[in-house]
């Protein structure tokens, strides 16, 4: 059974919304003419911490019991739901350890160190950092916050749909398409649901990286499917392996079907998002925007809302993109 | 006699505002840290055209006589007003010839055709666009749109100043500070003119490049002061030689004084931005945050308004920065 809804986005929301930023949606002239259609963008480069991340981060950990606080956390994350957990943690006067990737890119080690979190790392090809985070939590007596397979953690990422509602209606916009990066499924089930709750006949799509379209290909299976484990990409938010198991049920009921997209695509797309609409977003944050650029769906003519879900990149790879 | 207050902002403010982008007001955690106060941004790099010159020529424009519509208009500018002129022209219609430096970024140049003016050039170290725009305004019948030095194009550019304090509000934020970059000074004009009004005890600064404080020394001598004519900057939207006729009697009654930043500050400010605000600014869009991030001011612990005023910069300029 599926225990998640809209109301529980709406319950995130306000326990979280005084102490997140409403990030902004926007449009833009030039790239409406090149694609032939009006895209919202959600800037979710602009959260706390730089990704949407900390939505649900902060709305796990401020709901722990008072023990487990006192316990202190622990998260396994390439990067943004580790700085995400780490500043909500260091907000909150609780002990966090991270661990994360010894390829991670080093703007998300760096800040993760900075908010304060004790960094353990793993070698994302030999070891599990779900079997490291298990052992780890159990050891320690650490609660684990899990990056997407959690209701509460989907919730709190679902609250960036419930503002990109709020922003449509205040503008009168009703939008016929959304479109969303997809690593574990998180945050897509949680603005999906949010969204599909507020426009009914939205069609809502996954973007993903080529060799990481799980979810893509569990949508068109109708089961969960995983990726090649020799599979890469510089989309290092979204290697989830497969879907999760309480993201991915919520997913077939909302999603209308799973966009894959290459890093070419995802490369030239950070530079037009650079060069006309003014923001620096990262490979992962980008896939959606590189679907609806590249023309992987019509969208001619329609009114598009498009998920940057974060934007960090490691100033070397950013500036050496072009 | 100043014919100019916050008044004429609010009506500019009426008939502009459902076509231009409220632009957003963000701060970020990550910065305040560093620089020990509260920086609130200003995105004008989201406005129409990618800078807050959009605001003041879209208003001059619609409000010119039936005749003149017809006859068409001319600017001189180096670009951010030049794609403003031409982009408020095309959507009303309106004949644009605009006279452009020969040496000006080839995104201005590029998206100044795009949106359908005819762009004449000239060299910048031999004539002067004044008298070039003043002669075949005259020759053409077509009316001159100053970048800065008109009551009406300062009332547009102001209204960026009546969204700051909009949204301050909404946020019950009290400003200590406000800076602005300074070229002729016409959006510091019409800014700090509202500012004062909602905010009357905060102090407004001009931000310059080395070689261009004219304003800066205009405020210290309490006259209008030019600039060496052999300076050079990467600040291409701040080349004027001296402050306006119009602008500097109201700049001299608004700013507290007038603050200086080097190509190297500009330069390191820009990659901040992108870095850790997700935003990219042209050189002459950095200089007000250049000034707060290499502490040209005393800024401890205090709320200060940073006037982010355009995103145009080139591609090879920005990819190369780092």
């Amino acid at each position: 059974m599926i225990n998640f809804d809209h109301k529980r986005i709406e319950e995130a929301y306000s326990e979280i919304n005084s102490k997140v930023v409403k990030t902004p949606l926007i449009t833009n002239d030039y790239i409406n003419k090149l694609t032939d259609n009006n895209i919202y963008f959600k800037l979710e480069n602009f959260q706390i911490t730089g990704s949407f991340k900390y939505r649900g981060a902060l709305y796990k950990i401020i709901n722990l019991s008072k023990k487990s606080k006192k316990n202190g956390v622990i998260a396994y994350s390439s990067g943004n739901h580790a700085q995400a957990v780490a500043y909500a943690s260091k907000l909150n006067n609780i002990n966090a350890k991270i661990i994360m990737p010894n390829n991670a890119p080093k703007i998300k080690i760096n800040n993760t160190k900075k908010y304060g979190a004790n960094v353990v790392f793993y070698n994302p090809e030999k070891e599990s950092r779900e079997i490291i985070g298990e052992t780890l939590a159990k050891k320690e007596n650490r609660t684990l916050i899990k990056p997407y397979d959690d209701y509460e953690v989907m919730s709190g990422q679902g609250t960036a749909g419930l503002e990109i509602a709020s922003q449509l209606n205040e503008f009168n916009i009703n939008p016929d398409i959304y479109i969303c990066c997809c690593g574990g499924g998180g945050l897509i089930a949680g603005t999906s649901t949010y969204l599909k709750y507020s426009f009914p006949n939205i069609a809502c799509y996954s973007s993903e990286p080529e060799g990481f379209d799980d979810t893509s290909k569990s949508l068109s299976s109708g089961k969960i499917q995983s990726n090649s484990l020799s599979s890469k990409s510089i989309c290092d938010a979204l290697l989830a392996n497969k879907p999760g198991s309480l993201t991915f049920p919520v997913n077939k009921l909302t999603l209308s079907g799973g966009l894959v997209v290459n890093e070419e695509e995802v490369k030239s797309t950070i530079i037009t998002l650079a060069e006309n609409l003014k923001v620096v977003i990262e490979p992962g944050g980008a896939v959606a925007a590189a679907a609806v650029l590249n023309k992987k769906i019509n969208t001619k003519n329609k009114n598009i809302v498009v998920m940057l879900s974060g934007g960090n990149i490691d100033q070397e790879m950013f500036f050496d993109l072009n």
